[in-house]
């Protein structure tokens, strides 16, 4: 079983509400990365509808709202199935942690049926140019926060030759272009799509002073259609930096260019 | 009491749940448009959860998603309070109308306290080249659908003099821009710009070949900053049109030129 669908679904048989525990090879400094928590809450909320007579299977939109950090360990969440229609089904859910279990964040997803990439028919958004992974920057630099963190252990980026703070020169263009990967092997699928859109480093790296720490309010992903096996492509971009808070626009793209998911998450600038 | 106020807030003392009437001078065709419901349902629950305790009083990050259509009339929307911090509320509310009482929107709102736009500190988003309201088109065309709903009796707007659809040339260009405003007078504030970002005509006008039904799967709207008094400066953007469904970002300036707020939407298009 690959580690991806191990830290994502629900052990069966457990005694725990949702038998769902959040891995510790995903974390951001001590914390589960939000996108990752978006996968697994989502997957679950999923599990839960159909077991509810959902016939839905893939997220089509999903929305979290970050309230209080996650933890690696056993969560709970709790899902309502809002409504099942013929094309889709809405769940809410509250992902609850520790003791006293406490609601962590909370989520909104709308599941459907996602198809393979479709030829574009009137507007495609084209991928980026950008070298291939073996020509792009490995994040071996031990001295920087993010190579402390363990998402490492799991999932493997290569950032675009051009990223400027990776070298220490900020290119004042809020912009992080990579490619990414889980690192045993698992193929993308749209449950891995929700971790990728929050999984490079922050675009304000390139314009801030310092190093600053920018928890996520709230993250959307749209999942455009299925991809292809292979890396993603991902770009994310900022473009109003303002009173203490940014957005950031994320589009992932799969092994043969297809735009498969688009994301948007609104952050806060905290100074260290 | 101006129309925008009467019709997003509660009636005090009224029998019915909620106290909130949907009023009849939002609709496209004959349903209340979705920001407007977004914009009711939003400063709904954001009065409950003042009734709660919580003490932030404007919409900061607000996804509502669209199960069933609104219809105008009384609306009962049912809010529960998730979290309530220093810095942010949390809640979720669902919309229910009709006998039986049926869900029709489900919202995820964060609350907070929004001020006046800063100067930019880091980057901003600077709005696009236009003239002013008096050299833009007005919609009097009454043939064209939209005339036909009851949202201009409460709204104006004036379109970019190089929208193409409204001279029935498709540009091919996924992209709207337009100044807004409320008719009778009343300025913009973070609820009007909730529904302001979805007031103004599909951005897929300019390309599909024939006039399609866009029905809203999500939207999400940030609200960047309280407005100045005036116009509002709308444009919304398409980059990704395929599957049948496409996404629509909208971004929002006041009358000062500050970006107010950002949205995104996620659509499908059904031919008529």
């Amino acid at each position: 079983m690959f580690l991806f669908d191990r830290d994502t679904t629900p052990v069966q048989g457990q005694a725990r509400p949702s038998g769902l525990s959040l891995g510790d090879a995903w974390n951001i400094g001590d914390k589960p990365n939000g996108g990752y928590i978006m996968a697994a809450v989502a997957r679950t909320m999923c599990g839960h509808t159909n077991a509810l007579g959902s016939p839905h299977l893939d997220p089509v939109t999903v929305t979290t709202h970050y309230l209080r950090p996650g933890q690696p360990g056993p969560a709970d969440i709790r899902t309502e199935l809002l409504r099942t229609g013929r094309t889709f089904s809405t769940a809410t859910g509250g992902h609850h942690q520790g003791d006293p279990a406490t609601l962590r964040t909370q989520t909104m997803a709308t599941f459907g049926t996602l198809g393979a990439p479709e030829p574009a028919q009137y507007l495609t958004l084209a991928p980026p140019d950008i070298p291939p992974p073996d020509d792009c920057i490995v994040r071996d630099n031990p001295n920087l926060f993010v190579n402390m963190s363990s998402i490492n252990d799991s999932t493997e980026m290569r950032l675009h030759p051009d990223t400027g703070w990776m070298k220490g020169q900020h290119s004042g263009i809020a912009t992080s272009v990579g490619w990414i990967r889980l690192r045993d092997g698992r193929d993308p699928d749209p449950w891995a799509l929700l971790f990728f859109a929050d999984a490079l480093p922050p675009t304000v790296f390139e314009i801030l002073p310092d190093r600053a720490w920018v928890p996520t309010i709230e993250m959307t992903v749209h999942v455009r259609a299925k991809p292809a096996p292979g890396w993603i492509l991902a770009r994310m971009t900022s473009r109003h930096v303002a009173g203490g808070k940014f957005e950031e626009d994320g589009e992932l793209w799969d092994s043969t260019g297809r735009l498969v998911a688009q994301s948007r998450q609104l952050a806060m600038i905290l100074q260290p």
